[in-house]
């Protein structure tokens, strides 16, 4: 049995990971799923810790993971996700965050009709540096003399290895996207990474574009973009914007993984919704996607292509939730994919 | 006579400050124009120095400045355009990039018709701390060992001035953006002084967002918003997002601003554009409506209406560049306004 860590977390997040996993069991590959259901707010507001050590080490020891939604309106703290999210990314070095935009249906698109709009790209997002890490600090904090900083942290062997795998997946071109004009020193490792990685690839297009150009890009030409590589903040500004174009956070999928190790934590991007929580309107869409990318992961190539094509099937005949147009609860939203496959 | 220092810059910046110059002349209010036309990549590759200390000083001994563009293709170091666009913003304390965005014509929407896209926002973003001070460094630089930081600087002077200058210019709310759930130390500064300017303001409504969250509203929702403000990262990326849903950043103005001195220096959004440099292809209207911010902020209220005005019109009416779907040349373009004031 292949064992895969379920965390459903918070809000919709239960009510999502749900239809995912009926939608793996749909077929029948032997997996096991091991569910944490404990590791949520409430958890975290009862004992001040919602992912302990041995949580993360029976996460570790499968063989993936999925989560549904970590964040709820009575936890203030930051200390909270950081907990959970950002400890599993960094503890379990899930260095990739693999977030593919992939417009499922022309009629989901925020764009006009005369512009190029079936974007189709993934970005890849360094996911254990950054300005993610927790160093910094506040100096007289609290008052009116306090200075607060936190630290921009690129690391060679943390670029190097990101940037390869963007070229590892990418079909025709990798668009490397930095503040290298503003922001010198980690931009000046970036292009050096991604220059020694372009040379290694020749049979891949190298293009850079500056952060700024690149987010208004995936406005204005999203069809130009095929792998996008950027640190962990400048991944998760431009992973949001090439959602929305996509058709909407409700769709997109991503997947935190260590390719060395194979291992992948698969995790819709939208939140945990605490507003449609419990209305059965959580669209199961981008957990459901997600799961198609552990799939892949696993080697389920053929499964994980049905479960595309089931998803597209359903949204293009309008068997979704409401905020795909569509009148389905979460549930039957989810039997729309599975009937399909 | 009222000295405005201009600095056209490298590529279009000339051609678009030109027009510029040429709709202030035409209210005939006695400005008088100082240019520093040597502050450009040629003296850079030169000198080494594009903007020199006596060329602050002369900046700064004006009323207020216009700039073109910074930007050449024969130049790689961001040290260039750190030596003049980053040394006035800083050397001058201009702490407020205000950076408007306004839907001018429905036809140059990049969105739907279907959807709200009548955005008419402005950006404020913090334009002296950030990530752009230049503090941080790289360790073991150039080999596979290296480490290199930024540093993300928030001070509560810095950031409280600049959400104060928020509330005071918004209209109906202020939605502070910033990423508060993963970077914890500026984060919480910002929070802070967001807290306190709305605690100050009470009549303007208080909204937050994450900034992954912002940008794809700016996508999905643009007129929900109207002053935002935010940190000099979060402000480029964001700004870039908001022109690109008004049409383009083509018609993207902006002034970096000293509310307090009351001096402010002016720009196009748009770069260099070394492309289409020469070509008579560069619109003129970012510098144009550039041009309108300073007039206002000269206290020349009517007739910053009536030059924004006068853009609506030539829109209207098609009579701009090929970017915005008409066919004149730049000076045509800029004669279009000027006869429509
Ligand atoms: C050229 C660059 C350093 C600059 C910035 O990021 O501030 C530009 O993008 C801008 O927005 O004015
Ligand atoms: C909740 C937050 C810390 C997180 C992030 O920024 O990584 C989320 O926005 C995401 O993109 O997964």
């Amino acid at each position: 049995m292949t064992r895969i860590a379920v965390i459903p977390g918070d809000g919709i997040g239960p009510e999502v990971v749900e239809q995912a996993v009926m939608t793996l069991d749909a077929f029948g590959l032997g997996l096991d799923f091991d569910h944490l259901d404990h590791v949520n707010a409430g958890t975290y507001l009862r004992t001040g810790v919602a992912l302990c050590d041995e949580d993360v080490a029976r996460v570790a020891a499968s063989r993936s993971a999925l989560l549904g939604a970590i964040g709820d309106p009575r936890v203030a703290s930051p200390a909270y996700g950081r907990g959970v999210l950002l400890r599993l990314r960094f503890e379990l070095d899930l260095y990739v965050n693999h977030r593919p935009a992939r417009l499922l249906s022309d009629r989901l698109s925020p764009l006009r009709p005369d512009r190029p709009r079936a974007v189709d790209c993934v970005v890849i997002r360094e996911n254990t540096e950054g300005l993610y890490t927790g160093m910094g600090g506040a100096l007289r904090a609290g008052g009116e003399h306090e200075i607060a900083l936190d630290i921009d942290l690129s690391t060679h062997r943390g670029t190097s290895r990101v940037v390869e795998h963007a070229f590892t997946i990418a079909r025709r071109e990798v668009c490397m996207v930095d503040k290298a004009n503003a922001v010198e020193h980690g931009g000046s490792l970036w292009q050096r990474c991604w220059r020694a990685a372009a040379a290694r690839h020749p049979d891949v297009a190298a293009r850079h574009l500056y952060v700024d150009a690149a987010a208004m890009r995936m406005v204005t030409d999203p069809t130009g973009f095929d792998v996008v590589v950027t640190n962990n903040s400048y991944g998760d500004i431009l992973s949001d914007v090439a959602s929305a174009v996509a058709g909407g956070i409700g769709t997109a999928a991503s997947a935190n993984l260590n390719p060395e190790r194979g291992f992948g934590l698969y995790e819709p991007v939208h939140g945990s919704a605490p507003d449609i929580a419990g209305t059965r309107a959580a669209n199961p869409v981008g957990a459901i996607l997600s799961a198609g990318l552990l799939l892949a992961d696993l080697g389920h190539t053929a499964e994980a292509a049905a479960l595309r094509n089931a998803v597209d099937l359903a949204v293009a005949d309008g068997e979704t939730t409401p905020d795909l147009g569509g009148s389905l609860d979460t549930g039957k939203a989810g039997q729309a994919v599975r009937a399909r496959l």
